[in-house]
């Protein structure tokens, strides 16, 4: 049985000593905190975690939740994470004082939530989404939506969730149909169908909360014509009794993984009783939900992150104590006489094991700045400075969600291969984050979408300025990596893969230039790829650059920590940067081959 | 639902046009068949699979095999398969005629059993482990062990199995230590624990016959001391009864993919009464199941490209069913008034499809050359024939069971990423085939093993006579290519790939020449990946020739069925060649960073 899901110290030296969390603690908004007292909520969120969290996350995979006589049932650990989470603060934290939060950094919350997911992945998304609902109705909706609602959804009396998706339509958000019908007292009637809605229902919760993108009829066509509506699954009626508003749920997907998380495809006013209240203007439905888009992309890097590095301690646990063969002796073979070698032992299992650690530590970095870009916005004393931080959040926004989920799928690929045939069993866990980790590059928008994110808006947005933002905190880092002699050839390797990136888009703005998008956009998950491994290594220069000075001095951690910290930079450069090398050739092609032709072959 | 698996139009173009099944049947061994009896058997090896077999796909992943009161129940069509797959000729069919057999080619059997894989990968290897087994009685076992089982099991009324994993060795073979003590009465008492037995058990044949490698008392330590034994489920006693032979079935096995197919673990004499007879000569046991080794590691390739076939044909199915989106207009906006597209329009998706394309066809081209080398080889009709296919086989297998099985599961992976958030669903079959294909790169040596199987002994066999066979062959396509216009950049191309991974084999070879095996051995796997790209890059560019001169004349196909080929030719050398570029920056690297140091910082 794995015992470990998250290096706590390592956790802990990346909040603290990479990215400073304490340099956030002179802003306003936080001035209540110091280190001592987020430390203490990290630490009871670990405590937390440990107690209830992890134990069940096997259990909730074999026992996951399931629609029946219009209702979904799930695991009562839910009730838990809701009810003990929201009386612990997890659900209101971040939020603002006079919302009822407790106004800690993102960052802090960020790698508390890492911790939750890391324990068992089914289960933190019950309270995120409640803090997304919430969230919008703060920032957009009325006073007395504000005041219905929000209370008790950050309590975790009620859940709250997205609702985005349609049957007809999947990731094509202009073609939303669901109707909105205004009436005369203030509540539209709302009708139509969603599906993948993440937390949509349970059975113990009194209410939960549904924030619906809707089309008020004769709204204009496409993204433009789409409202925002919170309509709950029971309204409150002016005496505080609940009454039931006509949402009904239809069926709980099944899925492939992560089953302890219900998704839900949910009915709107099937009794033409379905009643909601508008949030904000009319129209601008989708500008509110993609204000919060960046949290959840964050939050879906941050979970695929999470699970791959409890796959890592599974499989690294696993590799530490099976012994299995032998290692060659100098004329190439092994003696049967000696004493089997632990696995761990075996160049290709420590191979394994350096990819997980590389992309769990790499990525868990890379999310935990993204949360600092987020707290330095939200706490901005400057506009300079807001915008500033917003255009590289939005730069690295796309990879925040897409790096995790890629690469963090290939490693857990990789922890299931350390087991050998058990990593295929379901004794073992690892075929679990197999196949819970999966759905991260379908959440939020697929890798394809991200991807066009990326190169398609982001890159190209100010005039490139957010890109250039980019390339200079990146060559800081390589300018401090400059200055160390063992550093230096990895700081020359990534100045040259920079230069590589800009020969790269040279190729391919032209295609832009002459309005040819579609060839523009056709290689952009190669893109994507490809500038990921260049932000990770950049990810680990950094961590590079600060060990190497750590370890030389009394740092907070031991020496060995420090030069696994190094020694796993090392492996990044040697082994996964490379491939940006054929990927560059990929894109540098000059053919077409995706772009479908007048007179196309047969697929 | 899907409603193809296979292409069946691909299967015999490869069959018979790129790997000219024709020119084996002059050799005497299939002198009694012709393409036409053949092509019959193909046919009906389809129909048979459209009947009995895909049907019942799902419903064997969702009723998996399962383990009660000491018996593994099975699917009822596991019955089907091999009685009714039995009497077809199924089991028998690649076998002599003196053994029951029909002598087909092993190149044919190889193609209908594509089929049964593709069709439902719950069920062929009941059937295959049990042909395993049979000829492993009938090459080394005496005539009487021949008669007592080989009838029963070629007709599928008795099952088989091979036993060679234990519990505390896994892989390492040298440490088995289930144990054979002689008797008086020309039998041994075997007692012992099994694990990872594929088809061990089912609750309908009378019986199974389990081929298990265990130690003489007094045997070598090691590889040497291991013993080959038949060993029944149930004895068939003199008078043609069956008595209960003390082999119980402890458990099965269950696991996350492949669930109709049952995995067991198995005792052997828990009461002291297990009788096993041996396989030829003492101490000669792993040198006999390794002489099976190549058909079984075959098998395993073809299993897994035939997965991967059938969620090909599901995604590709779904991608032109399915509307979503909006084509980019040249503003590089999507206008909301415009019908939606199908997905299969946009680049992304057709890169998707165009990679599962690419790697199902392509290593299914692999696969049958194995196999057709495997005919050659057992029909070789002079010393030096038979040593040059021995030795390009042994050269190929590792990549004929490795390749189909990563890019295999990469490429159902973008299959299953093609339905978006429906892929990760139970409702459809992707998800299924994800798990599935999965357990490919542990079955019959991992990944790893074959890496260092690839590198470690087929490239420097007989002093590298091998690669340097397998790169005359490649020689001979480049050639035919450079005399087509149109294929001559990508023979060139592939000529630079050979003269790359000549590069790399003198940059590895030195650490192999000072006696530092691991070392030379610690990129094995990227040297897989790398070599693997080159050799299907073979494979595609010989059926570039081919298709390119049979587009341009009166062939079999119509003209677009072989521009689908040459255009997926392309793809294969512009998204999936180039990353052998940055593989080999990987393996010319000078570090060692995988390898274990005296003082190593903690992982």
């Amino acid at each position: 049985m794995a015992e470990k899901y998250v290096d706590i110290d390592t956790l802990k030296y990346l909040l603290y000593d990479i990215h400073n969390l304490e340099d956030l603690l002179v802003r306003d908004r936080f001035q209540d905190h110091d280190k001592e007292s987020l430390d203490m909520f990290i630490d009871s969120v670990k405590e937390f975690a440990d107690r209830e969290l992890f134990p069940y996350v096997k259990e909730m995979d074999e026992n996951p939740a399931y629609h029946k006589d219009g209702k979904v049932f799930v695991h009562d650990q839910v009730k838990t994470m809701m009810y003990k989470g929201g009386e612990m603060g997890l659900i209101s934290a971040p939020f603002n004082y006079e919302d009822g939060g407790m106004q800690i950094p993102f960052l802090s919350h960020t790698a508390a939530t890492y911790i939750l997911d890391a324990a068992n992945n089914h289960l933190p998304g019950y309270a995120g989404l409640t803090q997304g609902a919430a969230e919008l109705i703060i920032h957009f909706a009325n006073k007395e939506l504000n005041q219905t609602y929000v209370p008790n959804m950050l309590s975790g009396q009620w859940g709250g969730t997205m609702c985005l998706t349609e049957p007809q339509a999947g990731s094509s958000l202009s073609d939303i149909v669901t109707k909105a019908t205004p009436t005369q007292d203030g509540y539209y009637k709302i009708s139509g169908q969603k599906i993948f809605i993440s937390g949509g229902d349970n059975n113990f919760t009194e209410n939960v909360v549904h924030l619906v993108l809707a089309r008020i009829e004769g709204a204009p066509k496409g993204t433009k014509g789409i409202s925002l509506f919170v309509v709950p699954k029971n309204r409150p009626s002016s005496d505080g009794a609940l009454e039931f508003n006509d949402v009904t749920t239809v069926a709980d997907f099944q899925k492939m993984g992560q089953r302890g998380y219900c998704t839900t495809h949910l009915g709107f006013g099937d009794a033409d009783d379905c009643k909601g209240w508008i949030v904000g203007e009319p129209n601008e439905g989708l500008k509110y939900m993609f204000l919060m888009m960046n949290s959840a992309r964050i939050a879906v890097g941050r979970g695929a992150s999470a699970i791959a590095c409890a796959a890592y301690h599974a499989s690294l646990q696993y590799a530490n104590e099976r012994p299995q063969g032998r290692k060659l002796s100098s004329d190439g073979k092994k003696n049967p006489a000696e004493k089997q070698a632990l696995i761990i032992e075996h160049p290709d299992v420590r191979r394994m094991l350096l990819m997980q650690k590389s992309v769990v530590e790499g990525s868990m970095s890379l999310v935990f700045l993204a949360a600092k870009y987020y707290d330095i916005i939200e706490t901005a004393t400057s506009p300079e400075e807001k915008e500033k931080y917003n255009l590289l959040l939005e730069m690295i926004i796309p990879i925040v969600k897409t790096y995790p989920s890629e690469a963090g799928s290939a490693s857990v690929n990789n922890g299931l291969q350390v087991l050998g045939g058990y990593g295929f069993c379901a004794d073992f866990i690892l075929q679990q984050y197999y196949r819970d980790i999966r759905i991260s590059a379908l959440y939020e928008g697929t890798t394809g979408i991200q991807s066009q994110d990326l190169l398609g808006r982001k890159v190209t947005m100010n005039n490139g300025k957010a890109l250039q933002l980019l390339s200079a905190e990146i060559m800081t880092t390589i300018k401090a990596a400059s200055a160390i002699d063992e550093l230096q050839p990895y700081a020359n390797t990534l100045g040259a893969k920079l230069k590589l990136t800009e020969k790269v888009l040279s190729h391919l703005m032209p295609h832009a230039m002459k309005g040819d998008y579609e060839r523009y956009l056709a290689d952009a998950s190669i893109f994507m790829e490809f500038f990921s491994l260049i932000l990770m290594s950049w990810t680990w220069l950094d961590l590079g650059v600060h060990a190497t000075k750590a370890a030389g001095s009394d740092g907070t951690y031991s020496k060995e920590f420090y030069e696994s910290k190094i020694h796993t930079m090392k492996y990044f450069f040697t082994y996964e940067l490379p491939k940006t090398t054929g990927l560059s050739e990929i894109l540098l092609n000059t053919e077409s081959i995706t772009i479908k032709k007048e007179t196309e072959p047969v697929m």
